[in-house]
C-alpha cells in the first residue's frame, strides 16, 4: 500500500490511497495520515482493502505524506558519511557505540515538489538524501526486536542543511538549530511489503539515486547502515514513549565505494576533496539550483516516487 | 490574562481563562491553545475581555497550558548555570559568542501536577527549573527587535533530564534526546503584562523557588539571562520559519551568587561539590521523590502557579 497527501489548504492536507501503478487516488476513510497513524491497526486494512481508484493523481499537486510530525528524530547510521564528515567539520572521529540521532524540526515537511526557501546561500546549502520510517506509538524502554513490528511506513526524505552553520552548532554539543531547516518527503510513504525483498534486516535496500541540476551525483545504496531502523526506533524510545507518527531517518545513505558511486550530500564529496586535495572543491548549492532525488528497486521502481525541488529566495 | 488547559481526554485538552484570583475559569471560544496562537490577533482580545468565571478551577486537573507543542527549543542563557555544567561534564569550556539552544521533544508537555514516568533512576534523573515564552508565527530571518512583539505568552517549565546520558549525548555533537524526556509546565500561561515591571528586557524577572522533597533547593531570579528571550527567538529563527505555538526557553535559571541561593537542577549544585571538593556529593533523584516549583514576583503572587510532581516508575 502506497499512501499520498493531498494539499487542500490545511496545515496536514487530505490523505488518498494510490493506485498500484501511482496514476491514480482515492480519498481515504481517515482525513490525515496522522489520523491513521494514531489508528493505524484499525484503519490500515480498510485502506489496503481499496481497490478503486476514481481520481487522478498530480504528483506536482502533492504535500509530504506527513506534512507535518509531532517529532522526527534522525540517525546517522552510514559509517562511510560520518568518516567523511568528521573531516568535512574537522572534529575527532566521534567515539561511540551507540546509534547518533539528533531532534529536528519536524512542523513542516516540504513536499516533493515545493520550492525550498533558504534566508542566504553562504550559509552552504546543501542536500541530504536518507531514509525513514513512520511509527504508530511505541511505548519508552522497547527493544529493537519488538520495534520492529511499531514501523508501519517506510519514506524517502531530503534532510536539507546549512553546512557553514552546522561545525560551530555541534561544537557547542547542543546539535543542530539553524543548521537544519525543515526536510523534504518524496510523495509516497509506502508500507514495508511494497518492498518486498528489498527491506531486509530493518533496512530500506533501495538505491538512492541523486541528481543535482540534472547531473548523476550520487547513487548509494540503503543496505549498509550500522543500526537497523528497529534499532534506531528503539534507541530513540529508550525514555520516552514515541507518540504515533513519529519519523525517523537514517541519515545520509552512503556507501563505502563513494568514489565509484558518488554522493547523497555535497559535504561528502567535499570530505573527499579535503582527502585528496586538502581543501574542498565543490561549491554549495545557490538560488535556483535543482534536486532531484529517487529510490529504485533493482527492477527499476520507485515505491517512494520522486523529489523534484528548487531552491529560491524566501 | 492567564490561560490554563483542562484535561478532556484529548491530547490537546480544553482551553479556559483563569478569573484574577486563580480560583475560577471560562470557557475560551476555541477549543485549545494551539488554535489561539494560530490566530492570536483575533482571538487575545476576545479573551482578554471575558469577565464572567462560572467554573470552580482545579489545579490538579490541569494539563500543561500547551500540552504538546510543534516545535519546542531550549536555550541555555544563564552564564553561572553554563560554567558549572561543563565541570559536570567534564568539558572544556563552550566557545561561542550566540545562545546556546537545542530542539527537545515537544509532543507531550507534563501538566503541573502529572506524576512523571522515568525509566531508571541510574540514569541521574533531575530537574531544571526555568521560564519560557510562547509564540505566534515567526517568519525566518526576524530580528530580535520584531521578534519581541511575537513572545505572546510566558511560561514556567521544567525541563527533565537524564545526566548520566548527557554527557555522552553532547560530546557527540548531536545535541541531546535520550537525556531529555518530556518537560513539564506549570499551571498557567501569561500574557506580559501580567508581570508588570517584571517582565523587562525580554526577561522573567521572577525569582523561582525550588523545592526537592519539601525542602527548599533554590530561589535564583530570571533577570540575568545572558541573551532575551527577543534575542533567543531571532536566534531560532535565522534559518526557518516558527510555527504558532512554538516555546522557546531560557535554560536553566541561575544567578552568579549560587552559593546564597541555591540552584533550579541538581546538576548545578554537583558542579559546586566538584569545585569544592573535587567530586559530587548530592544524589540525583528517586522514585518516590517530589519537586515543587513556583516562580515568585516581588509582590509574592506567582502568576504561573505551581508546579508539583512526583517521579514515578514508568
Amino acid at each position: 500500500m502506497r499512501l499520498a497527501t493531498l494539499k487542500d489548504g490545511t496545515a496536514d492536507g487530505r490523505l488518498v490511497v494510490v493506485s498500484p501503478d501511482g496514476k491514480a487516488c482515492a480519498p481515504a476513510m481517515v482525513q490525515t495520515l496522522q489520523q491513521a497513524m494514531e489508528q493505524w491497526e484499525d484503519i490500515a486494512p480498510r485502506l489496503a482493502a481499496m481497490s478503486s481508484f476514481p481520481d487522478a493523481l498530480d504528483a506536482k499537486q502533492l504535500a509530504a505524506p506527513l506534512p507535518r510530525a509531532w517529532q522526527w528524530l534522525d540517525g546517522s547510521a552510514f559509517a562511510s558519511h560520518g568518516a567523511l564528515m568528521d573531516k568535512v567539520i574537522g572534529i575527532e572521529p566521534i567515539k561511540t557505540d551507540r546509534p547518533l540521532m539528533y531532534q529536528g524540526t519536524s512542523d513542516k515537511f516540504y513536499g516533493p515538489h515545493d520550492d525550498v526557501r533558504m534566508i542566504d546561500p553562504a550559509l552552504g546549502i546543501d542536500f541530504e538524501g536518507e531514509f525513514g520510517v513512520i511509527v504508530d506509538a511505541v511505548p519508552m524502554g522497547t527493544s529493537p526486536e519488538a520495534a520492529m513490528k511499531h514501523i508501519r511506513l517506510l519514506v524517502q526524505i531530503n534532510d536539507w542543511s546549512l553546512r557553514a552553520l552546522a561545525g560551530a552548532e555541534m561544537k557547542t554539543g547542543f546539535g543542530w538549530v539553524q543548521a537544519k531547516p525543515p526536510c523534504s518527503m518524496a510523495p509516497f510513504a509506502v508500507t514495508p511489503d511494497e518492498l518486498g525483498g528489498e527491506w531486509r534486516n530493518g533496512r530500506i535496500c533501495l538505491t538512492l539515486l541523486v541528481d543535482w541540476n540534472g547531473k548523476r551525483f550520487g547513487a548509494a545504496n540503503g543496505e549498509p547502515m550500522g543500526f537497523s531502523f528497529a534499532e534506531l526506533v528503539s534507541h530513540a524510545a529508550r525514555t520516552r514513549d514515541l507518540v504515533a507518527g513519529t519519523v525517523i531517518g537514517s541519515g545520509t545513505v552512503s556507501n563505502e565505494n563513494y568514489r565509484d558511486i558518488g554522493s547523497s550530500c555535497i559535504a561528502e564529496r567535499r570530505g573527499i576533496e579535503i582527502v585528496d586535495t586538502g581543501a574542498p572543491v565543490t561549491e554549495f548549492m545557490q538560488y535556483g539550483d535543482t534536486i532531484r532525488m529517487e529510490g529504485k528497486m533493482a527492477d527499476g521502481r520507485a515505491p517512494f516516487g520522486v523529489i523534484e525541488q528548487k531552491v529560491v529566495r524566501p
